[in-house]
């Protein structure tokens, strides 16, 4: 059953339910010599923070991390880097009348079926607060990924159907609104069709996009380990991401290959790419343009209104989820997605090192 | 670079290039005492073989499998199976002017940059050739699918904008048509806009729907090696595939919750789901019902048409591709996609064996 | 670089130095519904804990273990379990002077080469506090054993020099001396031998045995995965093993085939062995007899004798290691090597359980 | 189940039974760019070839292999290398009669415990042929080792209890004399000792040593990916060791700290070990002498004399084994042992890369 760790050379292994003492990671492979800082962590899981604003649960989940092994006077030794994040407020009292029925749309009867019984406080391991540990090692990602000079920007491409409008991007808008939108006309139609949702007692789903800038060329395996496979199943392992798609996507399915092609040029001594339809990958390696990526993300699934289920004794019955929660999961995934993007590059970097006998020579030098 | 291997228990190893002198699979991890004939294995292969209509490539690619190790007596031993398809009508001649440029939409440039230099006959490893291992192990996997009664549908869902009509949806129909599609009359229309851009030196994308029936609860792992995850890799470490979605896919992101979620139901004294918007997938883990996969492919990049390009030597130039090339991928994906998803499944179910303690207990008594 | 995982489905990942915050493990892929206490891992770790006896060291380290995931109602879930163990009694001033040079027989040297700088900390994540996660796995695997019936008994075959007689082999006196010996004779010689060289400021090293009853038949993997490859691997990565034997070992390269060869013959109605040379495995596979392994441990490298090293700055000096150090390593690495073993029988068995279609077949009806 | 892969980044999967149509290995994840020719496999192949001398099997197998992938204009391309060694001379029916029965020292009853039955021609997959694939990989591994300054040396350092003298040690005898031994006094004596276990249908054991010298410091992992670890797990999945030991290996039991720690001195401005007990490696890492490694090796089961056991009908039996057997295993083991050896410490090279992160940033640079 271990499926709890992800990566290959650079690997995390997250562990913890929402509702037990603590979550956490050990981020295993990441080299010596980093500066980390609790801060350096702390800033990405302040993004994925609830009681940020009206539109997240107002749980006050502090969710501090703390350093527990890995660092030495400042520095990651190239050892297991081990962090935690206790749990605070978990008011299990209110979970305790779920344990008897499955909720619809959530993993309470697979988790049944597979294991005989489960952790039903709060949804136990399929949380989205499961996503803790990952965000947490995508902050350490990042950080490598910045000494190397790459950069992955994440935000909400479309909310209940609201879309960001690409003529008024604008980067610096997305930590400025709770729909982490870069387009600050967007996230307020957004935010005006998901209060409305809420008072139906209803929930909203979305699109997230990620793009990777500085990304080297030739950097993902040309067969299984492809850079876009690897991609799709990180993202698409985060809970409630129903689709993943690289480039043009879904969208090649009605293009010709005159269009969908994208031509090479010279410009200034450099080889660059004269479209970018692929998203910055070819046949599995990243081709030096910018690597787009998005993902589909379901409405949350606890909704207040009356919904159709089973219990365990083999009954019909209608349930009620009370608890707080998003009326939509999409900003808080931002990070979540960014994370697990950062987490898979990073893996892909350092797995691409013996990738010539020249450079393996020059190493060793 | 070790990225030719795929799966954890029931492992697949493909090798070989496009016009080497032979192309195979290992498959490792492959349980003792199932019957197995070198016409289990061709049928597959037979269904991604090219010359079949005038809309695949003519080459005659006889495409013969033999089997090398792994079963003895008409059985599999336990061991593993090393299956080998020679190459015999390879034309290396059309290939060699393509050496020194990079082809639009290929993999020839980031092959060049990861590894200095590149087998450049017809693709080399990046070919659509190298698909052959993973049909071949698709075909086994597929009968130790069969033999838990488990089965996958796999079919053309929409070609060159043409979309199958799920009223007319017939399985039967499937293999009876050049496009793979369940629908006679979308094949003919598919089929006539495609001869239509091939005539235009165009080619044409599409998506491929594939559907899983039989699967029991539970398969699948909750974190980062959900099912729909892994399904997402094996998918989308296919050449070409540039998105995948399960269930409802990219639909949710204009979804609510109430219309989502999937109600459960006794129904003969069995749980059920209501609906499937899920896909047959919760937090991971299969549901029960129909799992739900589609992937959408891009239009074949080799076309006719003159193309704008660089070579090695740093000049903008002008390529005109020759040899024999699909005008669409989407038939001949089909079965690449089934096998993917296949061998997906059987290392899920193989892995979830030791969930339960006293399952575990039954098994060794 | 990542190395702190070990197993493939029953894995586990270690992390912590000796004088950081805290030591801990994540065992991930244990099976759901297994009864797990905190006393089940501390009895555990009580056995590897220091301050025990005079041989051992008097620095009083706790070493209560917390759960911090995992766990619901008593029981295993089939999620990751978090376990922790907090420093308390570190003394860091004892070991700054050894910051800017190498200790003879520690890693200080190839930790610094290795990763440009190391935690210098008590040996940092090289101690032998490491082994704290080890043991706590094992703890868990061992329960895991024990429900299908396999135990694993271990002790110090010989210390100093002083082996165990086998005609008095008392598998209840191994806790009943400080040196883990199952022969209270050999274990009152060997503490009289190490307690001379603890005199002259020198150290001793020994031998561990580890013997497995229980073990169905053929369980390990026929060629890379041998159940002895994996045993060995697993014993040799523990700090200060430096070789690893399985039945006859060493002394086979003396022996015969007519001598080393075990019959088999019929014994009311089951196949057993006649003799047991092989030490339970044949081929790489369990093989009914009972298991033997054992291990030669060097003698602990931190001596208070004056020794001649090197300093950073690339001066040869002599060096007195202070602090408080072990005169022998081998009691303390006991429960060491048996939860290595009991780790890698976990797996193993595991691992083994889709061998045979038929027993597939059966598991999912 | 899948056991027949090795290796992490430089990943190897052998496939074949001796008595199959075929024998052979993908070598996954070699870096591009290396010369290699057939030559450079075969005559690695030719050290393991029986039929040499009257003390191996007199069986005609050519054992000429065939490069399938991989290679392109007589280099490496960085995809999988498939190669291929055709079973000739296999006279099945030698061993017909063993089917129905269980031969001691052998695999057969854990194979046929495992999966059900088995492929029982000749060992099948359990056979000294499975080497085949293991020594032509071995043969790239050693090239590359080859371009990085670092080469293995191996021989025969005892057999039928005849061990090499220290003073007579000579490298270039090696390959002068059937037993592979260093010292051809100790060759001779032991041609003698081995014909006379001829004469009595018996056959004999012995000890393999490795060294390795030009290894860089710091290269293994410090926790289970120690390098002694994965040499330990490499050597032991060789069918017939039965201890493996690195440099004194298990003397260590009877010595003391003062006397096993190696001291380290400044020698021509670089650091260097007074002493080699450690035999190469610190705490899992390289340290910069030469490693050293042996392995037990038992005498092959298969003898001529009668021996019991039991049949499949569950009956006493006397067994009499035909067939042309080799009376000792050591000499065609050596470079079996060299094999693993070489490719473990490829694997453990491309592992280290990313271990400092300054390092990494060069890289890229």
């Amino acid at each position: 059953m271990a499926g709890s760790t992800y990566g290959n050379i650079f690997k995390i292994t997250t562990w913890g339910e929402s509702h037990g003492k603590a979550l956490g990671v050990v981020i295993d492979g990441c080299p010596a010599g980093i500066s980390l800082s609790i801060e350096d962590i702390q800033s990405f899981l302040n993004r994925r923070k609830p009681g940020q604003s009206k539109y997240t649960t107002q749980r006050n989940e502090a969710d501090q991390v703390d350093i527990l092994s890995g660092i030495f006077e400042g520095k990651t030794t190239g050892t297991p880097i081990s962090l935690v994040v206790y749990n605070k407020d978990q008011h299990s009292a209110d979970y305790s009348e779920i344990s008897q029925c499955y909720r619809p749309g959530h993993a309470d009867y697979t988790f049944d079926k597979k294991y005989g019984f489960r952790d039903y406080r709060g949804g136990g391991r399929s949380s989205g607060r499961e996503t803790i540990g990952r965000v947490a090692a995508g902050a350490i990602a990042s950080k490598i990924l910045k000494e190397l000079g790459i950069s992955v920007l994440s935000y909400s491409k479309e909310i209940a159907g609201i879309a960001i409008d690409n003529e008024k991007f604008n980067a610096n808008e997305i930590l400025n609104n709770p729909m982490y939108m870069p387009d600050a006309d967007a996230a307020k139609q957004a935010e005006s069709v998901a209060q409305q949702k809420m008072a139906e007692m209803d929930s909203v789903g979305g699109i997230i996009e990620c793009k990777v800038f500085g990304m080297p060329v030739g950097i993902g395996e040309p067969v299984f380990e492809k850079l876009d496979a690897n991609l799709s199943k990180a993202v698409m392992s985060i809970g409630s991401v129903k689709g993943v798609e690289i480039g043009d996507g879904f969208a090649v399915a009605k293009s010709s290959g005159s269009t969908d092609n994208d031509g090479f040029e010279i410009n200034n001594g450099e080889i660059i790419k004269t479209s970018n339809h692929a998203g910055g990958i070819l046949g599995g390696m990243s081709d030096g343009s910018e690597i787009i990526l998005r993902a589909a993300i379901k409405p949350t699934p606890s909704i207040a209104q009356t919904q159709k289920t089973v219990n365990k004794s083999g009954e019909n019955i209608d349930i009620n989820i009370k608890g707080r929660h998003d009326p939509m999961i999409v900003p808080r995934a931002v990070v979540v997605v960014e994370s697990m993007v950062a987490i898979t590059l990073v893996d892909a970097l350092f797995t691409n090192m013996s990738s010539q006998m020249d450079k393996i020579i020059d190493f060793y030098k």
